[in-house]
């Protein structure tokens, strides 16, 4: 490669349709200590990585891949996708 | 409140100077099915919430407290708030 590292940021959440557990659980216990206005907790993953590369879109598939075959579940999950060179 | 809901994404992960074992458990899987040259995965926690409010100061300075006092462990955990109107 070319001796750039890209940073990327994969974010993994719950599908919106479905019941978020972790969320609702979260949601429950910041409401009892009085944040009673909070609404619409959802929990996801994070996952930080570097890749050598310095092409956006080629590393945006590359990261979409690892998602698709290892660190999401596509029937439940979706991901975004962010690249910082 | 005025009516506004803001969305607030707060992101939680283990502080650099930590060992991650998940995310070297997930640094191996990938490599283990062919991405040789990823490097640095950390694995962490993302929060996404609504709070009703339109001035992001205050909404950021809720968000940290709420992190401090129940969603971060401040002990061995960074996190970072970003809060969209």
């Amino acid at each position: 490669m070319d001796g750039f590292l890209a940073k990327v940021t994969i974010t993994i959440t719950m599908k919106p349709t479905l019941l978020d557990a972790q969320g609702r659980t979260v949601e429950g216990a910041l409401k009892a200590i009085g944040y009673d206005d909070v609404a619409g907790v959802r929990v996801g993953k994070v996952i930080e990585l570097e890749v050598p590369g310095s092409d956006v879109a080629t590393i945006e598939a590359t990261a979409a891949e690892m998602c698709d075959r290892l660190l999401a579940n596509p029937v439940l999950e979706d991901y975004r996708i962010s690249v910082t060179l």
